[in-house]
Parts: structure tokens; C-alpha cells; sequence
């Protein structure tokens, strides 16, 4: 169904300070959550906001903490999160590394003792709107095997890169796994196979087959061994900047995953450059792109570019909601209890 | 063949002074390419110099030129390589980057206008041995079709994270697409099928036969999609910081390869954090990827595990070199020309 984004997003504010959020904050809280799914990514959007409101009840999330700088040096900072929203400290970790970056050309926040911070790309969007550049990257708990062994020992770790430009900002949002969770089920629900082998099967096979790769657990990281290097680097990075937890510290109770350790790093390009280059740069890029496909009869699109468009989409018709998560939604805007709530 | 690891040095480092390269340049120039094969990585070390060489003869590298600061807010620069060896320039900022990360807790570097910096572990490193966490990438020529058309419009840009570690230090090196050419000619002249799909085929299918993707140039991106857009990301970032060449802008002739951008960014984390608390933390990430291992009988690498027992067997016995390529290298030495050399 569709519902239009105002509603969105004033129906998961009354829910937020109903469960005793302050106003001010359950409104940047609830639009965080409304973004995700305007942008298409209703996985970490409204699909997962009843589970955040389940863990503020669990205690999990502190819905009153907020992030307090710990240490750091010159442009390089260590945040604590004290268990709060996890969104709303990664906002607010990202605006202090934008304003590092804007005083020393690059900025950067090392955030431990998080939560979940739902979807990563809104951190790359909010860099981008702030005219820097963006990189960011959570840790997660264990969900993905390393390479060598069928255990689930790494995190999927999204990692976001976000370069702002007036035609529209570029902002890749992926995580370390070739598919989430979420999108083996919604391919078995719909009784789809996987576009590419997203993991392996109980005879150690690749698969494409969703339902198979979710009895193994044994996901299949981006690029094999790359994948797999690449999630073991973003976590130990993350973990020593913040001095947080790593992916082996949490839980693989998913209603137990909190205290994130996540990296925010802003880059003030204009203050490097000459005003405008930077931009007509970026624009020759995509130029490049599209118009190398185009000769071969075919089309690239960059990473952010499907996102405006269901923006927009989503702006003019209403944002895509699930019936049966809008139900969990309204009842609990009503003051009811979850009902039927899955972890994974 | 095994050839000592100072022999190799000397070997490489008079070559580079017959070419009138400084000798205190020529030195270390001639490292960076004996420590690549020294690591086992021979495809960006012993391999690779006939062709620095021939680039240094045919104009595109200048011996001379030094990397010179254009520009910089902070903590935060840009550089001019002014097309001078692409190792020395990529080592040079690195080792601006670490200065700037001990004087304002992370500092950063866009290098434009250099040339290929053969091996970017190197530069990992670099950073790791300086006891700093390094991040580095470089863009290279269009060779891998993007996400989308049968079309090289990508880069495999190399990117290299690395983590300092008192028990070896972290370091990963990876480029994005899943094999890189000098791989797939490997495995077609041993006669093997590559360990997992590399690429497509003539009938667009993904196969593991290496000489049917070099007939197509259809390398596949890791990830599918994913390797795809990071490239894009990390190509539009190296390009914006330096203000120079994009993946696109180069020419598809590798003997013309020349005036890479890069990016060079050093993290002092014991600046911001409990002295040895970031040692602490790596070392229980890889305890806990090798004990979780162990406990299903399998075993993971940490990324830069493999490179310190090559380096200590190459040390100990001897460096591998080609035979083929160390004639051509006492060639040179001998002021002979290249014979047979191949620029793919």
C-alpha cells in the first residue's frame, strides 16, 4: 500500500514519543526511518521500526542517550554512544565529522557502544546534501562466513561512499554479503531464485536457490575472499577507532545486537580545489558511464541514481508499505503490542 | 628461480641509475619493486619493471620528476605527481598523509597526475609499519565493463586498508574486479580453470574458463553490482580530491597508462585512544577468526597472513622470479633492449 510521506513519518513520531522519546528527537528519529523507505530501502526503513521499538521496551536502546565525544585529535574524534538510537547518534557523529571536515579539509569520528544505525545510505545523503564527501561504514554481528570456514564469523558491514553534485548526489550503500537476509526471504516468498549465487547449499554447493542458503547460513561474501578481507578490515577499523565492539563481541541474538562501532569520515573537497571543479568532474564521470553503455545499446546506471527516482516516485504517489508491517505500525500507534514480531 | 633478495635490490636499483635516475631514488624505487615480489607479488614487481623501464624510455614516466604539494586545507592535501615514477610519488604521499594523521589525528592525501603505482600493499605497509592505519586507492584505465554493458568503462582500482599489529600487521589489497588479466594469463598457460567464475563468455554466460574472458574483456566486478559501484565511487573520490585523470580520461593503450589519480589517507589511532588498546583489539579479531575456524576444523587467513610467510620464506631462500622475466631484467642490466615484451 501507499502511504503519503507526511503520514509516514507523523505516524512513527507520535509512536517514538508515545514511548517517551523527546519531540525534537522523535521527529529526526521517525524521518530517518520515513527516508529509508521513500528511498526504497524499506528493509531498514519502516520494515524494521517496530523491532527498534521493541528494543527501546527491551532496553536494548536508550531511547534518552546521546553520543558524547570521549577523546580525540585535531580532526579525529572518539564518540560514545551510550546505547542510544542508532540512527540519530550516527546523524549526529556524521554532522560532527562534516564540521571537522569544513575546519581541516577532512574530518573523521570514530562511534562506539551504538546501535543498529538502520540505513547506512542516509549518513552518504546527509554528507552529500552538506555539499562533502562521505564515507562511513558500520560493524554488524557474525551473519557471514569468512573465507575458509562455513561458520558465520564476520559481519555483512555496509560501507557507504557518497560524493555530492548538484544533478544529483552519488551515494553507494552496500554491504559485504552479495545479499541480506532480508532479500533471501523476500526471494523465497515469492518463490524467485536469486538473480546471482548469493551462498552455498547443504552440499557445499553454490546456490541460488534463497531457502537453501537460509538452512546453511552460509552466505556468500562480495568477491569471495575479497569480500571477506574487506569485512574483517571495515570491523577492525571500526572497533579501533572507537575502542567498541567488534563483530566476535556481539550476540548473534538479533534482539540482543547492540553497542555498533561505526566510522564517519568527511572530505571537504572545495576547500582542496578550484569552486566547481570538483562537480564538473563527478558530472564527466557519469557522462562517461552513460554514454559508454548507451553506444553499446545498453545502460549503467551510477549508484544513487535509481534511488532519486523512486524519491520522487515515492514524494508524488505515497512510500511503498507493507500491509502487514503498516498494521504492526498503526497498533502500535494506538498503543498496542507487536504481535508476531520475527528477529530476523 | 630463486634469486636473493638483495641481488634482486641491486639488480634493479643499477638498472634504474643506467636510466639516470638519482641514485637515492633509484634505491628506493628499486625496494618497492623487490619488496612486491619479495611479498609474492611478482605480477606488480620483477614482472612489471621492463615495462617502468620502457615507460621511463618512451616519455610517459619522468625519472626525475618529483610530487609537489598544489594545494590543502590541514589536514587535507593535493598533490601534483607531475608524472614521475608512480611508486616513488604513491611512498612520498603516503608519507605525508602519516605526518599529517600524527599532527591532527588523521591526515589525507589526492595525488593526480602520477603514474601506476605497481604494488599498493606497499603502501599499507608503509602506514602499518609506521604504526598508523593506512587507507589507499588508485584508479586505473577503463578494463573491467561496469555493472550493466558488455563494455570496459570501470577500473580495477586497487584499494589497500591496513591495520598495525605488533603479531603482523593487517593489510589488505584487493582491486575489483574478481581476477585481474595478469591472473587469468596465469591460469590459461597452466592449463586451469580459474576457482570460481571470472567473467563471461562469448554467449553470455559466467565462466571459469580464463582464455574465454580474455576473448571477451569481460571481467566480472566482485560483488556483480557491488564491485561495480564501488570502482565508480572510488574513481569519482580520487578524481575529485586531485582535481586529475578519471577512469576515463585514460587511454585503453596500457603502454600510454599514465597520469593516475590516487588517494592516501593515514589514521593515528593512538592519538585518540588508550595507548595499546588498539593492538588489543586486532589481536582479538584474529583470535577470534582463527579459534572459530579451528572449532569447525577449517582455517581462515587474516589478510596480510599469507604475505609475511612468503616474505620470511623469500628472505630466508630466495625471492621467485620468472626466468623468462629475469633475462629480460639482466637484459637491461647489460644495456641490452627488451625482447618480446608484451604490454598486456
Amino acid at each position: 500500500m501507499l502511504v503519503p510521506y507526511e503520514q509516514l513519518h507523523a505516524t512513527l513520531r507520535d509512536i517514538l514519543v508515545r514511548h517517551a522519546m523527546e519531540p525534537a528527537r522523535a521527529e529526526q528519529c521517525a524521518r530517518l526511518f520515513a527516508d529509508a523507505s521513500r528511498d526504497g530501502v524499506a528493509s531498514h526503513g519502516v520494515n524494521r521500526f517496530p523491532r527498534f521499538v521493541a528494543m527501546i521496551a527491551n532496553g536494548m536502546v536508550d531511547a534518552h542517550a546521546r553520543p558524547e565525544r570521549i577523546g580525540g585529535r585535531g580532526a579525529m574524534e572518539r564518540w560514545d554512544g551510550h546505547r542510544g538510537p542508532g540512527n540519530l547518534n550516527a546523524w549526529i557523529c556524521m554532522e560532527r565529522a562534516i564540521e571537522l571536515a569544513r575546519e581541516n579539509g577532512i574530518g573523521a569520528v570514530g562511534l562506539g557502544n551504538s546501535n543498529h544505525w538502520m540505513r547506512g545510505g542516509n549518513y552518504g545523503w546527509q554528507a552529500a546534501e552538506a555539499g562533502v564527501i562521505g564515507i562511513c561504514w558500520s560493524n554488524t554481528l557474525p551473519n557471514v562466513p569468512a573465507w575458509g570456514t562455513t561458520v558465520p564469523l564476520i559481519g555483512n558491514n555496509p560501507l557507504i561512499i557518497a560524493v555530492p553534485r548538484a544533478g544529483g548526489h552519488v551515494v553507494l550503500d552496500m554491504a559485504m554479503s552479495q545479499f541480506s537476509y532480508g532479500a533471501l526471504g523476500t526471494h523465497r516468498l515469492r518463490g524467485l531464485e536469486l538473480p546471482v549465487a548469493g551462498g552455498y547449499d547443504e552440499r557445499g554447493e553454490l546456490t541460488r536457490d534463497p531457502a537453501a542458503i537460509e538452512r546453511t547460513q552460509r552466505l556468500l561474501p562480495i568477491g569471495f575472499w575479497k569480500g571477506s578481507g574487506l569485512a574483517i578490515l571495515l570491523d577492525m577499523v571500526a572497533a579501533v577507532l572507537s575502542g567498541g565492539n567488534a563483530t566476535h563481541d556481539f550476540s548473534t541474538a538479533p534482539e540482543k545486537e547492540s553497542g555498533q562501532s561505526q566510522v564517519f569520515l568527511a572530505i571537504d573537497a572545495a576547500s582542496i580545489g578550484a569552486a566547481g571543479q570538483s562537480e564538473s568532474i563527478a558530472d564527466r564521470i557519469i557522462s562517461a558511464l552513460h554514454d559508454g553503455a548507451a553506444l553499446a545499446g545498453e545502460e549503467v546506471r551510477y549508484p544513487g541514481e535509481r534511488t532519486l527516482e523512486t524519491r520522487n516516485k515515492s514524494l508524488a504517489e505515497g512510500v511503498f508499505v507493507d500491509e502487514s508491517v503498516w498494521r504492526d505500525v498503526l497498533a502500535l500507534a494506538s498503543g498496542g503490542e507487536l504481535s508476531g514480531m520475527t528477529w530476523r
